[in-house]
């Protein structure tokens, strides 16, 4: 590993986040500048900035570090920035106390960063505002990822940035490999500002305050969950629902599509199999949800409180407007598969993303065809095109590493927690899944308070492994990893 | 499809099932010559022949009929003989009375086939023991496969045999590729048979009856799990207990295996991987339960009823001695987990099988490796062999066929039933390994009665997909099938 680096680029990085603390500090600010979160912050910009610079000037660079780095080192740069940016994150809230240790503090920042948007805090309400305003910030810049931004933004890592690109975006990544990364990384952080501008003026139109506006819209576009309200969303209007969902549905489809049709290419949208599988499947399951709540009578708008939940989830945002645990059970059930499916690829959602779950379930029916058929060859295809084995295998092998992980995980936290059945799986998919809420004791009404110290640690891995898509934190579980 | 020639193999299978029910007819008449289900047996054995004479009549072979048959005959002939013989074997519950509906007795019987060993009935000890020996009867033909046994016993196919062998034998038929499948089906059927016939002389010699020690080494060799008792194996003393335990070890071991060592070569089983795994696994469990049960003081005889516990399930055989439902919830979940692992490939236990979960693992952990060294060639091997690309293939779409076929099966569960998330998923999962009992409202101490009749249409349909290793059954879904 180019351990001088890796630890360069990890700084750099936090020096960024600690710009970006400026924000809420401000917030802070102005509410109080005596206040215990105003100085909460100024000692964490602080400690970010001397650890940074520590690091910085232990680790100089040399003249053989600017060679290219492997993948190895890029995995390793995205999973250490992102334990180092969790930690720093926390620090505001263990220092304000709002937080009662650093734990919850850790797992609420992670979760914040990981746009999983579990909670510890019983009552967000009575939270100062830089507080909350950090907490929703931290969806944003994890959502499009915050080494995407440092490509973007900062002098050009060469072809080392793909490298990087590669191991932060969500999805398979064969469509984005273009010779200009920092130009995609432009334009995907462009498209999501533009989108993130929109909806706040779209909020503050149905009169929500431009703060509420801000954190809710950083929560909705980077399918985060955090909310200023203890209800969530259930207390706005109509019409700020629909926006929510709207702007969720935007969140969950892939922003390098988006840039396409911005750019005058809408045909480019109904050309992509994944995109057409997703909206085919919201569509269905919100007819199906909204036909059996009114049928059931359990909601006075089941339209809406259909397509809110069902888009929600699917999208792994987590904001709620009823509680769907209270639903039939084969809802909630389908709802839970849908926690495993997620957002499409190079979006800005969790889970194991359609575009997996579409190959997926392809080699399954062929490898039925191919017993009745055994000399056929029939290749994997997508968008029209045939997928080398290879690739196959990969996105195979992605669906039982999540798998395993679900089970390994949920067996873990029933051995730390002795919870119910239901409680531990779901909290162990809605945190691999970045949703959030889960059933029973983490249902819509719920939250992560009660969670012992070991069980919070283990749901935070499992929301790291699940936003870096597994392998940036799960090789260094690998002996290879280690070796030189 | 050759329909002609499918249609006489199918009919001739029945027709030796038809002969073998003469074996239950003979304890009806011993106890009352006169009674409803000596009538039952003889007017069921009476149909089968009539129709199965008259399909052959219809169906008469040609001349052309004497060519090879191809992957999508064989699979076919295996799904519809084991659907006719659910059916045919049904008959003697349905005209017998014990069964209200025929619904009831074709769950009942192909539970038997299937050797999932889930009942309808909530007291077993008043049904006749003519019905209760065809119901554990029908266990150990299923076991080792009919088809194989007519293989082993009938004149010979040709090279037809191959078809059939490997379309109803569970695992991974790599190892199976011999010259003569006649004898191949022999010595697995003699090694069957040798394992059964030890087993009734030592729960003999534990003052167990004839009748009860045939019904539960039936239900044993062939980890199926039908009991003549309401409390299975928990009325019988330790002695009894610990044969029963041996033998279900053996049952969930690789047949093939067993023969070699028979045959003088012990040594085979040590360089086998997947017995390695599976004595692992075991050991390690069995531990683990013990310590748990002793620490928490939920059983008087910890170990034993661990190692019950923990083989009953692994295997997918389904006695009980002990109500796990009442164990902690990381234990219940151990032993869900269980259920989806199952025995080993070439044994008589259903699940996913030892040897494709140790090489889903693999493909897993080499995935992981794969991101760090990303231009290392890193095969799947099995037992010192590197494996195709193609059978890895096939093994990974296998895991998610099965965990596809899981959820759908959830999905439409609670659907039809309405009952809590755990009872439905341990439902489904204990159909489609082939286990019988799951958790909560099909725990170890309930059973199906209460499902509705879709229910049990749906439960049905699992265990033969599981027992089939899932395409026999499924290839009926797909429309390649259905063209010429």
């Amino acid at each position: 590993m180019h351990k001088r680096f890796v630890a360069h680029i990890v700084s750099r990085i936090c020096l960024v986040v600690c710009f970006i603390m400026v924000a809420p500090l401000g917030w802070a600010i102005y509410d109080n500048f005596r206040s215990r979160e105003t100085r909460a912050f100024l000692i964490s910009i602080a400690v970010g900035i001397i650890c940074a610079a520590a690091v910085l000037f232990i680790f100089r660079l040399k003249k053989e570090d600017h060679q290219k780095i492997n993948a190895k080192d890029g995995l390793a740069i995205v999973g250490l920035s992102w334990l180092s940016l969790s930690f720093l994150g926390a620090l505001p809230l263990f220092l304000s106390g709002v937080v009662p240790t650093f734990t919850d503090g850790f797992f609420e920042i992670t979760s914040g960063f990981t746009t999983t948007g579990a909670t510890i805090f019983t009552n967000v309400e009575i939270l100062p505002r830089g507080i909350l305003f950090w907490r929703s910030l931290t969806h944003w810049l994890g959502g499009m990822g915050i080494i995407v931004l440092y490509i973007a933004l900062l002098p050009a890592l060469g072809t080392n940035a793909f490298q990087l690109f590669k191991a932060e975006s969500p999805g398979i990544t064969a469509e984005r490999i273009e010779p200009q990364i920092k130009e995609t990384a432009k334009n995907l952080w462009g498209v999501y500002f533009i989108f993130t501008f929109l909806e706040i003026l779209l909020l503050m139109a149905g009169n929500m305050p431009l703060f509420d506006a801000m954190c809710h819209t950083f929560g909705t576009m980077a399918t985060g969950g955090f909310s200023t309200k203890n209800a969530s969303i259930g207390v706005y209007s109509p019409y700020i629902q629909w926006v929510v969902i709207v702007f969720m549905v935007l969140a969950g489809m892939n922003f390098a599509l988006h840039y396409r049709w911005i750019k005058g290419r809408p045909r480019a949208l109904f050309f992509n199999e994944e995109f057409r599988y997703y909206a085919l499947l919201i569509c269905v399951l919100v007819s199906v949800f909204a036909f059996v709540l009114m049928q059931t009578g359990l909601s006075s708008q089941p339209l809406r409180d259909a397509a809110f939940q069902v888009v929600s989830i699917m999208t792994t945002t987590g904001y709620t407007t009823a509680d769907f645990d209270m639903w039939p059970h084969a809802l909630r059930f389908a709802l839970v598969l849908l926690m495993f499916i997620g957002g499409c690829g190079g979006s800005t959602g969790g889970g194991m993303k359609v575009v997996r779950i579409i190959l997926s379930v392809k080699v399954a029916f062929y490898s039925i065809v191919q017993t009745v058929l055994p000399n056929a060859v029939l290749p994997v295809r997508f968008n029209g095109k045939s997928l080398s084995d290879k690739l196959v295998l990969a996105v195979v092998a992605y669906f039982i590493v999540f798998i395993l992980l679900f089970f390994s995980g949920s067996v873990l936290f029933l051995i730390v927690e002795s919870c119910d059945l239901v409680t531990a799986l779901t909290a162990c998919i809605a945190a691999l899944s970045n949703i959030g809420p889960g059933l029973a004791k983490v249902g819509a009404t719920q939250n992560y308070a009660w969670v012992s110290p070991p069980g919070k640690w283990l749901l935070t891995f499992l929301m790291l492994s699940g936003r870096l898509e597994l392998y940036s934190i799960l090789i260094f579980l690998v002996p290879a990893t280690w070796k030189k």
